[in-house]
């Protein structure tokens, strides 16, 4: 998860580093779909290693699908998907921060999820950690993200 | 918006005189509608004035509605019915802080929406303000939420 | 409920008398909210007699919302909205069909919630009793329809 | 899409063998996703050919999904997810009726789909014609359906 047109030159390198190693785990990716920002970059990460990518649209406009998106599930419901990318996830990983993107970590703490914060600001941080200290992790790297994922995963 | 049985005494006794002073004002309440925590105080708050109240359910249980709510409109939806409350109000104030409660913040700012946080924590404030400043207001008494509330909606 | 834009003369008039008939009964009047067709002119009837009307919006448009609806509950959600249409309501009455209509139909039977279908066409009528007998019930001008309606809110 | 619990072994047939033939044709199959019925069978009969299957959950519930299931997308939202079912699908096939998939039918024409109606009752045939002459068609055999899909997806 992460911003689409506001994203910034690192949360798009991010977000393709990140796409590439999950789908070097052999998981499948699920972002937002749309073919802009951190889910475009994430998705064509993935695909560059053959990876699974799935797309949760907002719409129903097969124009604005992400080219490296595999399966666009299209919702019509704006927002609304938000709350199903992060019921439809095993771990939540993001890249920068935004309205929405925070409306999907904080979705994600009230689902009981565990959420990977990539590269986001001190406030983020401190702000979700006090909000849910056992499941929101802090990476600066793509690849400690992995790692951390790795791990919950297998608990 | 607030949190339901994880609210502090504090919050609720906030939610209770916020719900009043938003029926004295002779505007409409609305929140998520159960019959616990800062939702139930706010509407319980309101309908002491004799304020309208409508509540915004996550399921479709009869039994779970507050006693305080006027109208009960069930969507059965869980937590994406968080987005129906904020792009249904005019002005979002929180009382307290949860997951759930972050979410709809974030939603607001995404709905392009002024949200008022009341009594929440130094890290929140600096978060949500971080995100967007200029939809985000901070008070620490109900009539200084009401004050700013009818400062925004003279704009 | 009922047809937007394709509404005939007769929906309209049906969904006008029928509006004022359920404000006159004292019971609040839920449509989809929209300034066009059976939910325009059930929420005008209503009004004329001072009922309250609430509107469920598929969008966010304060310009495409009913000038008689009171309520205004916007979803974002387009026809996912018709589910919230029927969980929220006690009896569902439709004026006139289509394909949005056949929809709050199917789901309020569904989710165990008695229909009564005012002046639709034979085919209609069967398919539905084939479906939930018990469930559909059919009326040929308003007045009956609210007789209907009574006998079920009494049972 | 058909029904769940309810549906009959002419349906539950019905179902396998046009998940089979979809496989078959290399198209991707999305269901309901719960482990039941007619969504339980096509998916059954899909991953018999190794086809790709997409489970379109109304809950949040992993023990529900069919094991056939290849992509479960967790929405909590009920039968609201009957509209992203649809919105997702190229063509939209039933197996039987029921209310479930009365709505889906009806929220398909509404969405501009086509939708193919294999062995259903005559009252149901005439109705959805007569809604939507030119989206609804009608197969009394799995392979007639995917003959009709072939020319419908070809236009």
């Amino acid at each position: 998860m992460g911003p689409g047109s506001s994203a910034t030159a690192q949360n798009l390198q991010d977000a393709f580093t990140l796409g590439r190693l999950i789908a070097g785990q052999g998981w499948a990716l699920l972002t937002g779909g749309r073919n802009e920002g951190v889910m475009d970059y994430a998705s064509r990460g993935a695909k560059q290693l053959n990876g699974l990518v799935i797309g949760i649209l907002p719409d129903t406009s097969p124009e604005t699908v992400s080219p490296a998106v595999d399966i666009a599930i299209f919702t019509a419901m704006g927002s609304a998907r938000n709350c199903i990318n992060v019921l439809s996830s095993d771990v939540i990983f993001t890249c920068g921060m935004g309205a929405g993107t925070a409306s999907e970590v904080a979705l994600a703490i009230k689902a009981e999820k565990s959420v990977i914060l990539l590269n986001t600001s001190p406030h983020c941080q401190a702000f979700f950690r006090e909000l849910a200290s056992q499941q929101v992790w802090v990476a600066n790297q793509p690849e400690v993200a992995i790692d951390i994922a790795n791990q919950l995963l297998c608990r």
